[in-house]
């Protein structure tokens, strides 16, 4: 697949690392295009461009830059292709103190997104993984972490679902989109917990069934 | 431990029939006396006669009733003794279609029973545990599930965190009372996923370290 990671930062480079390591076609897309060549060469990726250029192909998108830089960032995806998979691991925290989750009524971040980007098929996922854990493998002693993926279009979730399978992770299908109510506040539980309460980030949820 | 059931349903009764079995002396409190006496001796449990009498000498109190029962319940807790432990075991739904939350914005509805009865120590948890996972018990192909456990009170937590021990569960302290807020909506995941998606209760999380 053509995947356009969308901000490369710590979660953004993890995952595109391990994609293009599993054989996907990985482009980064940066407003600082020495920062997005430089991350592309360090992951084994291609350099994409501003996110407009990277996003102009993709098959699938991932979003992994700060809520508070979404709605600008957005603005650049209207030319996304249509239909093409937008994976939303943002949370929407109000600033990078990461102390206070926007409260949406009635809604989610990604279902904020998916109607600011309607062409695009959104689809939740990883947002209650840290970067480190992303980083080194979601195996813990045998159990794969969890991803929870949420996202109202079966293929665009199969397909990411997929995607997680790949990278070695236990994807958990979590309904609608309208899931990301639950989910995001996870996130918060995730971070209080490693950050908060000073345990660090070697913390993965993995839904257990028997 | 003088452990009373505010309210004997499937939760309450789940609950207190593994805490008599650990030893502790469970008393099943009711509004109807009739079926507190049936549940009491059903699991192994004394007849604490309402809700009222049954947490008048308790050392904690485990709260099992659904959400719209709540204020008129806690209006009988009034007296019970200072510095008792409240579990809260609730999820604040709407109704009895369990379909949404109610929306607290800036509280949870283990902080809003925390105001109106400040005299006891209210702790979160077990709330996003099914009571077909609570009567079965907590393994998970040696795997325990976890319980999430949020307080203001750290003896109080460290209570409920070794309850949780002796049934089996993982207790996971989750942090301030004020965690409800991420807690509260993990269980609306859980409930999404296992009745709305229709792969039913026999789930439940776990978190993994290393």
């Amino acid at each position: 697949m053509k995947i356009a990671v969308i901000g490369p930062g710590s979660m953004g480079a993890g995952l595109g690392r391990h994609l293009a390591a599993a054989g996907h076609e990985v482009r980064v897309g940066s407003r600082d295009a020495e920062r997005a060549r430089e991350k592309a060469s360090e992951i084994g990726a291609s350099f994409g461009g501003g996110y407009h250029e990277a996003a102009a192909e993709a098959d699938a998108l991932l979003l992994t830059i700060p809520w508070w830089g979404v709605d600008e960032v957005l603005g650049e995806l209207g030319d996304a292709p249509s239909g093409a998979v937008l994976i939303d691991v943002t949370n929407p925290y109000k600033d990078d103190t990461f102390a206070e989750l926007v409260e949406f009524s009635g809604s989610s971040g990604a279902e904020e997104i998916q109607r600011k980007v309607p062409g695009v098929r959104v689809v939740k996922a990883w947002n209650t993984v840290f970067a480190p854990v992303v980083a080194s493998g979601p195996d813990f002693g045998g159990q794969a972490a969890s991803v929870f993926v949420a996202g109202d279009d079966a293929e665009a979730k199969e397909t990411v679902m997929r995607l997680a399978r790949e990278l070695g992770y236990d994807p958990v299908d979590a309904g609608p989109l309208s899931s990301a109510r639950f989910i995001e506040p996870l996130a918060g539980l995730m971070v209080r917990m490693a950050y908060g309460l000073g345990r660090g980030p070697n913390q993965a949820l993995k839904l257990l069934t028997r």
